[in-house]
This record gives C-alpha cells, sequence and structure tokens, in this order.
C-alpha cells in the first residue's frame, strides 16, 4: 500500500478496433467526435486527471501511420508510445505491457471511452493504490433476465454491476497475471488479474461513461461531452 | 393466438414519478423535452404506432391538475384516460387495468420511456398476439460482474438481458395475474404476469429505449430523438 501522489502512473489505452459496427469506413476511435477524434479526447482525458501519466496506445499495426497523419492534421501535441495491437484483446494488452519496465500503477482503458470522468480516473489509481487494483463499477438501472434453457428469470439486478474502465492494477501484478496462457474467459483486465490469484477491488465508475460502438452510441456520446465540458 | 390487427390494443402508461432524482422540482415525466413534456412524446410514439390505441395514464392524483394545465398550454388533444397512481407500481398498473373492460392487448409503459421505436412497440404487439406475452429486451454491451459476500465474480453477459417497455399482455391474462396478492419481488409486470402461471415471450427492444431518470439521460435523450426524427 502506498500513496498514490508517489507512484508513477501508466495508462495502457486499447484502440484495436476496425469500425465495422459504425457502419463507417472510419474505425471508431478515430471518428471525429466534439472536434477531435475519440481516442485524442481520450487521452486528453487521462492528461487532464495526471498531468505526467505515461500514455501508451495500442493500435492495429495497418492503422499507425494513419494514426500519425492525424495527429499531424490536428496538431495534436500529447505525448505517448505506440504498440502495435495482437489478435486479441488480452496479446494488445500484453505488447503494451512490454513498454513498461519500471513500478507504479496501470491502468488499462479502451479507446472509445472518452467520457471517462477526471474523479473516476483519480478514485481507480487512488484506490489501486490501496488495494492493488481498483476497476469501475456501475449498477443497473432495468430489471434484467438471465436465460435457461428455453426460459428466462429474473436476477436480482441489486447484485450486478457493469464494468468499464480504467482497470487499474499494480504493475507488477498486473504483469506477472498476463504472464498466463491465454483464455477465452479472458474478457477484460481483471479478469486476467484474478485468474492469477489475485482479489479485484470495485469502485465507482460514472454513468456518462459509455464504449462509443454504435452511431446511437456517438450520438448520446457527443451532446454529453459538450454539457459535460459546460459545467 | 390471434392476429394483432383484429384485436383491441391499450396501453397503461405509468407516470408516477415524482422528480427527486432529477434534482428539479418538475417530476421527470413531465420536463420539457425536445419541444414537448417526456410523458406526450411518449404518448405519441404509440400513436404513431396504432393510431387507434386506447392510451390510460396513471398519474399520481396531485399532479392531475397539474397535468391537464400542461396539456392546454401546449394544446396537446392526444385522447387518454386517467387513472391515479397507488402506493406502488403494482398498485399504479392496477388502477389503470380497472379502466379496460374489454379483451384484446394491454401494453405496460414507462412513461419516461419516449425514445421506444415504433418497431420495438408493433414487435411487442405482434408476438404478444401470438405467445400472449412480449416483453423487449436487449443485450448487455458491458462485462458484468456480481457481488458475493465481500467479492464479486463475472457472470456470462450473453445468457443476461435488460427488460424494457412495453411489456405487453393478452388483457384476460394479466388482469388475473393482478388479483394476486402484492409482493415486493415483483419489479415489473412481467414478474407479476409469471407469478400467476404464465410464460414471459422475449423479443427485441431497442438501444435508445432508455429511460430518463438522470440528468445525463435527458441529455442523451434529448440528442437521440433529434437524431431518430431526422432519419
Amino acid at each position: 500500500m502506498f500513496e498514490v501522489e508517489t507512484l508513477k502512473k501508466y495508462v495502457i489505452i486499447v484502440a484495436g478496433g476496425s469500425g465495422n459496427r459504425m457502419g463507417s469506413e472510419i474505425p471508431k476511435q478515430f471518428i471525429e467526435f466534439c472536434g477531435l477524434p475519440v481516442l485524442m479526447h481520450t487521452m486528453v482525458a487521462f492528461k487532464t486527471a495526471y498531468e505526467n501519466i505515461e500514455i501508451i496506445i495500442v493500435l492495429p499495426e495497418g492503422l499507425v501511420s494513419y494514426w500519425e497523419s492525424l495527429c499531424s492534421q490536428y496538431n495534436f501535441k500529447v505525448h505517448h508510445q505506440l504498440a502495435f495491437g495482437g489478435e486479441t484483446r488480452f496479446h494488445s494488452v500484453k505488447n503494451g505491457l512490454e513498454l513498461i519496465s519500471g513500478e507504479g500503477l496501470v491502468g488499462i482503458h479502451d479507446g472509445v471511452r472518452p467520457l471517462v470522468s477526471k474523479e473516476t480516473i483519480v478514485r481507480c489509481y487512488t484506490e489501486a493504490a490501496k488495494y492493488s487494483s481498483a476497476i469501475p463499477v456501475i449498477e443497473v438501472v432495468e430489471t434484467v433476465r438471465v436465460l435457461e434453457d428455453n426460459r428466462s428469470k429474473i436476477i436480482d439486478r441489486s447484485k450486478l454491476r457493469l464494468v468499464q474502465t480504467p482497470q487499474v492494477f499494480e504493475i507488477n501484478l498486473l504483469k506477472q497475471a498476463y504472464q498466463q496462457s491465454f483464455n477465452p474467459a479472458f474478457t477484460d483486465d481483471a479478469s486476467v488479474f484474478e485468474s492469477s490469484s489475485n482479489e479485484i477491488h470495485l469502485t465507482l465508475g460514472n454513468k456518462e461513461n459509455i464504449k462509443i460502438t454504435h452511431p446511437a452510441d456517438l450520438i448520446m456520446g457527443e451532446s454529453l461531452f459538450r454539457v459535460l465540458n459546460l459545467i
């Protein structure tokens, strides 16, 4: 347990999408959103929370030159390192982790979540300094049913939590976890981490921290972004 | 099993909120949203799907005169009957059902879901004509964890569905179900219906069909509404 201020902080932003679900040729992490590509907004969110955070972007290798041309087009100067995307998210994160040599905390964040709040970011790093891990979750507002054979039944939603990112971990423990062989049950970094005998600490996310994956999300996200930045 | 065209159709729109969560004095179902109070948009959605549908609005008794003044202020002429809200949603719906004497199909809908699509409404009534019930659900896009004692674990999200409204039923069967004594486990109409030994049929909802309960929902909903109405 360390104080978060004294720890070196990294974020690996995974931006491996190829854009099919948005019905557009532009991969969703590059779509312009309130004046900047989604991924750039995401990077700015982390720089706003921690000025000295080290940013690692994981991109499909074939999109690196496109990304560089976007940075030049938007005169985007936020310092970052690049890693190449792998076969799955697991392999992408692993590639990102290889660029980190020191100790401290690393957050893994979805490139298409530009609406993560400063409070969520700070909460996750602060609690990860205390508990070795922290992942942001929110409650479910809808009734939830679970499918069983040809039927379905209600499940107690008060016990369910929707998981967001950044998922923040002690670097050494996460690196150790990523030494495991790939398992299709690894749906996020928390699942990799806990499969290596670590415990996951849950903290509060923010409702607006949606994943921009469908056109409806882009519309909702854009208006949320405008309003949140006016407040 | 009947053809949906030949059946009389009703919708009970439950608008019992008192508005606290919106941080406003105006109950959320009455907040203006793209030029009309949320509840009026919701009513228009059903009239657009089925011109002859009978609309029953359930309102807290103390808000009826406010509602009437809004109808006059907005020159809102969509025909509807009023029922008074009860102690819980269960009692509110029961009060609404008492205004229905004939047979056919009845949908129960949240007053604060103005973004229900025509396709969702038609799908629910059409499939309820065939299966006695139909409730709209969508898949979960986030990783989901379930709390257990002091820990949490991942639950297979591919088996989970988020439940929306309208939940549509054969009138006679739903009325019979509402003869049961109230049980706090009744979180929606489907739970009342199935506790009376009926089966619930799931159909597809629409992602934009969000519940307007927090300020962020109002912002997202308003921009979605504008765009969906332009398409």
